[in-house]
């Protein structure tokens, strides 16, 4: 017998569907490869996600939502999952630990910001280095932090840190950015920002945070060390949407693309949180959209 | 000298505006023209907002969200606005207490549900009567209820509350439905659902909750005391956007036609939460809106 609704992902937005799964009287599983919360459990101090104003650590709010899940009926197994198919108004979901059969299905792995992949990166994340200026901006007021990457996004978000800081440096491997030309004035008019070209990171260094970087300029292979208080790194993201490439539709950058149900190109096939197209990858977003893919699940599973 | 963003609305999403807008360093006014909170201070009890599982006060969930808004230096005006312009990239708001400008305004001021406005309906809300299938029908299992109405929303909430009720009856004042074909025919072949024609309430009645109402037929001037557990009233809902209803493309229900910034037809201007168009009018929605918008308004302002 097919559960109602089969859920990918137990990150803000897959715990969300789940409460509202389980809470719609759905027959709701939650699959989760690794640690309930998805990134939000990497992060220490969450202060942006409404409702605590005190803030609240990660995996402390991943497990009160699980809790959520779990006390409206929502079961989660802890598998991976290595395949997804639909024939006959059925979705199928194969992993180490078998075979399980959905009415529906809500994709919700999210997407992971690209790393530098250098010495200190991992050990100093959350505690000067991030992905995300909305989030960590607020804690380098008065500082002086470092962007890495040459884009949309790392003149965006660099222009959003001058709000904070009091430099923001941008590096960047080539000796010219990608970004858009009317960011790229927007940023060399800006008074605290200023640019090292032809750069890389090569190593991350500190005591409790972050306190400077080793640089290497690749065209002379100078290396540098520059003090500085933090490191964002804006080079990209890479969507966990590998299972679904060949079943819906998608944008350029391998993102899932929704209705305002959250419904993929695929019918009974939804998505929610970072891995859909057009998010501002926020944990509130993310969660409201989880609500939003249940309910439309829901009327898709009655509609059968 | 302007501010950067003007909220109008104090609920859900605009609080979560004001936390992001203010965290995001913006110089943020919110303005609310009763009690903080919106829809959601009317809920003795939110199951659904994730992060509480063993639920919260709506009041108390209010009072987090503008305690959480104010910590971030968003300020709080209760006056009712009268009047909302915008020219040489300034929008001015007008009410009560004064003219204010800003950059950018975050338009957040709710739907109202259409009411039967009949005696008892007020004082049972919340005790018995419900305008919310997803948000209320968990706490109908096994019980009798009531549906009001004749359109989608009326028989799509009804299928959704056979998932927890014994019986739905859905009363309609006319002796056909508006609803689509395909619903009409999956609600008349649903065992749990019958209908009553040609009726209207003209009170709900009870004690500490709803036990039942008088009915009256249309045709045969018949009235009649119906036992049951709870109304449902579904007959449409009174999107708050008067204000803004020269300024900014809507749909044909008055909502708010955003893009996935939340930014509507006139730029600078942002709609979030119930009186935006495609929502599913749920809490975290909302506020998942009101990040976005915020986001969206912190890079208008910027790019100004």
């Amino acid at each position: 017998m097919a559960h109602d609704i089969l859920i990918l992902g137990a990150g803000p937005a897959g715990l969300a569907a789940g409460i509202y799964a389980g809470r719609g009287n759905m027959d709701t599983v939650i699959f989760e490869r690794t640690a309930v919360g998805g990134q939000i459990s990497l992060t220490n101090d969450v202060e942006n996600y409404p409702g605590f104003p005190n803030g609240v650590g990660g995996q402390e709010l991943a497990d009160l939502f699980l809790k959520q899940a779990e006390k409206f009926g929502a079961g989660l197994v802890n598998q991976a999952v290595n395949e997804i198919s639909k024939s006959d108004h059925i979705f199928r979901v194969s992993g180490s630990r078998g075979q399980w059969e959905g009415k529906s299905l809500i994709f919700a792995c999210g997407a992971d910001p690209r790393r530098l992949e250098i010495p200190g990166e991992k050990e100093f994340t959350g505690r000067g280095v991030s992905y995300c200026a909305t989030c960590d901006g607020f804690f380098f007021r008065g500082k002086h932090v470092m962007v890495v990457g040459g884009g949309d996004a790392a003149l965006e978000e660099g222009l959003f840190l001058t709000r904070f800081a009091e430099t923001v440096t941008i590096v960047h491997r080539r000796d010219r950015l990608r970004a858009s030309k009317i960011l790229q004035n927007r940023a060399f008019k800006n008074e605290k920002i200023s640019f090292r070209w032809d750069t890389v990171l090569i190593q991350i260094c500190g005591d409790n945070t972050v306190t400077y970087v080793k640089a290497k300029n690749v065209k002379t292979e100078q290396v540098e060390e520059i003090p500085i208080d933090g490191v964002f790194v804006f080079v990209g993201h890479i969507p966990n949407t590998g299972l679904v490439k060949n079943l819906v539709e998608m944008d350029e950058q391998g993102l899932i693309r929704v209705n305002e149900s959250m419904q993929s190109s695929l019918p009974g096939l939804f998505a929610c949180g970072d891995c859909r197209s057009g998010t501002v990858r926020q944990m509130v977003q993310a969660a409201g959209d989880g609500a939003t893919a249940a309910i439309g699940a829901i009327k898709y599973v009655d509609s059968l």
